[in-house]
């Protein structure tokens, strides 16, 4: 019979305490491993984590708690990962232990912004991890509702199918549902995306337009969305599959998304610098602008992205968003 | 010189009432009927609608108001119903002179519950309209967005574009923006369709699903549109247009939305009869739910509807919201 499978998390953000709750239904011990002294003796201490979703309370027998990455590295089998895309880089540079053979799952919501890689790239470029042993978990899924133990569906995409469906099983339980695929770029793509199409949502609801317009904004993003995908890996996908269609509109229609709250304050006048430090942290989006812009220039035939060129030049080129997005009207239909 | 096309809006509810604002930005006299004696004489002594759009000021000059039909038909080149389908037979029972050579606009969400016509099929049938005289006009569009100016999108469908384009430009202003599609049948189911899925999404509301569920059910009703509505008619269309997924997001992620209303009080545990009466009218997809339900049924191959079903299951069957949704959930992804 084969060993079962060893499961770790990395980060202690709130997708990272939701994907270690999900864990803990099924499985006897998870590893986990955070940045934070305090937030692992906290843990310890009063069994939730101090910063986020600290309503879920944790069988802390079931967790083995680390500081140090290589030990939880060490440890496990499958690595998950879900600390944000600007402090992967950082986090990773601490790891020095061989993980070529371990599967590696991204829950990482945007693109390495020092490289423009995906995060599954970059682990096959820097730690030589074949292809098929990397996966992404994808949502539509809001950790909050997790926490409250809300029905949720979650994509695993490995281009390994077994694999996916192993994975799939040890998140699903009675509050979650999972669908496998093999759409393991593209569903990484998308969930980088649809931070960018929350910012725009964000930037038009500052500028006071109202729910129609954003409901044409939703509807055209998804068809950006799609030609952007598919000119970055072309494959037969559904774009409208929860995955894709049912991520963005859980971000974009979230006022509790941080990206829809930083392009709000952007729309309501606020500069880039200020709205993050008034929010005390980067949205996701903002770097995945810079990335999909980017990513989209290099391309020799260019895929017409009206609104990511849209949030971009209003991020990074310092252009009016008012005027922007007015031009931005005419784009649309 | 071609003599300019006279327009008129039938019915004084809030979406008629928006088309009349609309129409009156770009043309000197709009024909406006109303069953209500004192909605007319109302908007004669205050210069607005007493029940929708109040805010809404009219230049009395500019319309032609009258409690009879056959005097607006008459005087009309263009007929524009905007007249909940329920009503729409019994109004139509008026009418009496010929309009076999008018153009007839359906603004209507829904399907007639007589016949289960669209609205243009029944023109077609009862009046000898021919086809390419028949358009239809598609949001996404709260007709209360219209009365504050916000920015909206609408398209035109007519099977003879030059029509499609003359009835677009009669609507377009610095805040209505329009496009015009040859897909008459397909924007037409589309309309009654997302009232049916705005019902789902308020009886998941009720029941206490989130929004991570309320993201993978628009996700997956939009797939179940496109089935259905290539069941219907097949040709090529991109269901992620605005007339199609624009529409069903802005009234499924509506808190106004009657239909979602509706569905929210369902799953808080009414009745039909007494969510009904709470609301003191019915809502639109509560019609459109069995309609679309018998034409399904009436194709040989039937199309795979578990939305559709749950909803009619609900509605018409007095199955259990609760135990009907927990079903439901194991058939979306």
């Amino acid at each position: 019979m084969n060993k079962p499978l060893k499961y770790a998390v990395f980060g202690a953000g709130s997708w990272a305490t939701a994907i270690v709750k999900m864990l803990c239904e099924n499985l006897d011990e998870v590893g986990w491993y955070m940045r934070s002294v305090y937030t692992k003796e906290h843990l310890l201490r009063e069994y939730h984590n101090p910063n986020y979703l600290s309503s879920v309370e944790f069988h802390i027998d079931q967790l083995k708690l680390s500081n140090d990455i290589n030990e939880i590295a060490e440890y496990a089998d499958v690595l998950i990962f879900a600390i944000p895309s600007a402090f992967i880089h950082s986090e990773l540079e601490k790891l020095n232990i061989d993980i070529s053979n371990k599967i590696i799952v991204s829950a990482v919501k945007g693109i390495l912004p020092e490289s423009g890689l995906l995060l599954g790239e970059h682990f096959h470029e820097a730690y030589k991890v074949p292809y098929n042993n990397i996966a992404v978990i994808a949502g539509p899924c809001h950790a909050e509702e997790v926490a409250l133990e809300r029905l949720s569906y979650l994509t695993i995409s490995c281009s390994d199918s077994k694999k996916a469906q192993t994975l799939a099983d040890a998140l699903s339980s009675d509050y979650i549902k999972t669908k496998i695929s093999d759409d393991i770029i593209g569903v990484e793509y998308a969930v980088m995306l649809k931070n960018i199409y929350a910012i725009a949502a964000g930037i038009a609801h500052g500028l006071g337009y109202g729910d129609n317009f954003q409901s044409v904004l939703m509807s055209n993003s998804i068809r950006e969305m799609k030609r952007f995908i598919k000119k970055m890996h072309k494959m037969k996908r559904n774009i409208n599959n929860s995955a894709y269609l049912g991520d963005l509109l859980v971000t974009g229609y979230s006022v509790f998304s941080r990206n829809r709250m930083f392009g709000n304050m952007i729309g309501k006048g606020y500069t880039v610098k200020s709205a993050q430090m008034e929010m005390s942290m980067v949205a996701e989006g903002y770097y995945a602008t810079k990335s999909a812009h980017l990513l989209n220039e290099k391309n020799k035939s260019k895929t017409k992205l009206p609104i990511i060129n849209a949030v971009y030049d209003i991020l990074y080129e310092g252009k009016d968003p008012k005027k922007t997005f007015k031009k931005l009207t005419e784009k649309l239909d």
